[in-house]
């Protein structure tokens, strides 16, 4: 990875020392993003109860699993997933070896630029095109061209790498929760081999600590050297329903916390409060046209519409972008 | 768990201290249970290059990982994997709601008493065991049945608990690896869930991560409670070629450590010591037949044979359990 992608943790490490030495030492505002009462009172409190030793909610370190769903959670996700546009460049870019895509869903779309039609599929459709963009690569070919397209390539509203496009509340919560003993995971719709190429540069989470879609996977030695090779068969479906299970079988305990944006993390969050002690749901909803992008009920991309329903009856706690952030993005001024 | 399951890293933990106090808090020697020389030289010949800070074997702290396996390799697998007594006694247990059994393989074989024919079709069958056992169990009454299972059974030839028979040197070197920064993992040819069950209390090894034979699992909600269904259909058969398929799976990087015992773990050590850098491969020899037992390119469990062959050639060091070992288990006078 080039240093590009370790801006957001010198930024958020850059401004702990500010606050840190702005107080003289003492103990800073762990979530300075944040807008005072809300959202980061429910966590500040959840936090505090389940850290307190002695406490009827206490939760010992071991089990302080805390889970974070990422596009749209952890950064942005308009106008399409950025894995999305990662799979459209490599269509882009083997299309002409493959001349029958001209006239082959979802392929064709991607050539004529239609995004919203190439994603018409959903997640599975996007799995489907990364199975034929990446078939027979080794997993180390594929972070290779990830780690690649991540260095070139710019978001086409903002012009900043995709990795800069991380939400600064988000990095502040983590580090916070991480400094309280939890464990951090993404679990993602996307594919886990995708996220796992920048999470820990990025978000300072380690492969292990990423779950996500995947592909199935063999072991062969390849002239002499052992590899691991992707191969086109979906393995895992790492949303809505597949969330729990791709918790139960990366982490093999029900989460204290779970944090999404969308429906695709209804069950996530459903599954982690359902838990005896003290559970915390948090659903991001982006309120925010000016800062960042305005949608929920009616969106194809990050469809947030029975959460928002069931929220208060599940005692989930709905971040408002707008009202809860005072900053989107690392790169904004304060 | 009872408090049983904590009792070897009490016992380690007390010798540890033990041992500081001898030395007037000077630093002791980390492998206590360790004959000088031999792989204990190439342990801790390694360790030190990977963690020494502008050596060209240096390793970041975060690609520290190391391997096990568990059964022959933590803990004794003689005279039947211990998961497989686990099994056998659910089987019998369920045999009177299931008269079609008595005609039926393997399940005749475990109630006539005849483990070997039981087992003859290895792991798999034993997966298909499992299966046929726990159809429909959800996670948890899964977990709550090995639990109950640890409690009240005991080993034929020990009578000691299972979670007793671990091997002292391997829980002193997985606390030596830890403090130098290494991330351990098991990963085992055995059930994911039923490892799990024990790894925290026994090695300190939280279930995330624990890798290992798996099924499919759904999310359901039952009676109105999330819970996590086991179905029977295979997932994941952590053996052989699955080793490393599933450390790609779980870890998403490459071991610097593996540490195997039988032609089960070729491929773990072969896909982790071909990386480049320092690596290290180690293989548990079981030559004792006085303290342990004494097995290798005959035996049915544990088999050790091309592993044995290819170890200089490879530059896997062999531990000699006879020879390299001053105790093997926690409850041994030393």
């Amino acid at each position: 990875m080039s240093n590009r992608h370790t801006f957001p943790i010198l930024v958020l490490t850059l401004f702990s020392v500010a606050a840190c030495a702005s107080n003289g030492g003492t103990t800073s505002d762990p979530l300075p993003s944040w807008n005072d009462g809300g959202a980061k009172a429910a966590i500040v409190d959840m936090v505090s109860r389940v850290t307190a030793e002695g406490s009827a909610d206490f939760v010992r370190p071991s089990e302080r699993i805390a889970t974070f769903d990422n596009d749209g959670t952890l950064w942005s996700e308009q106008p399409l997933y950025f894995q999305a546009i990662y799979v459209f460049d490599r269509i882009r870019e083997l299309a002409p070896k493959h001349p029958e895509w001209k006239e082959q869903e979802p392929f064709a779309s991607v050539i004529r630029g239609d995004a919203k039609s190439a994603l018409a599929g959903g997640e599975k459709a996007l799995l489907e095109m990364v199975m034929a963009t990446h078939t027979g690569l080794t997993a180390a070919e594929f972070s290779i061209s990830v780690e690649n397209w991540l260095d070139g390539a710019r978001h086409p509203k903002s012009g900043k790498p995709f990795t800069s496009m991380v939400f600064q509340p988000m990095l502040e919560l983590i580090d916070y929760l991480r400094q309280n003993d939890f464990k951090i995971f993404i679990v993602s719709g996307g594919g886990i081999d995708f996220v796992r190429v920048f999470s820990e540069d990025v978000y300072g989470i380690p492969p292990e600590r990423v779950v996500g879609s995947s592909l199935e996977a063999k072991y062969e030695v390849r002239d002499g050297t052992p590899v691991i090779v992707k191969i086109p068969e979906i393995d895992l479906i790492n949303d809505k329903e597949g969330k729990p299970v791709g918790i139960h079988r990366y982490i093999g305990r029900r989460p204290v916390i779970a944090v999404g944006n969308s429906d695709g993390d209804y069950a996530m969050l459903q599954y982690t409060t359902s838990g005896s002690g003290a559970r915390l749901g948090l659903i991001v909803r982006h309120t925010d046209a000016e800062r960042e992008w305005a949608y929920d009920r009616d969106s194809h991309i990050g469809r947030l519409d029975r959460g928002l329903d069931d929220a208060d009856k599940n005692g989930w706690i709905i971040i408002d972008m707008k009202s809860d952030w005072k900053r989107i993005y690392p790169f904004e001024n304060n």
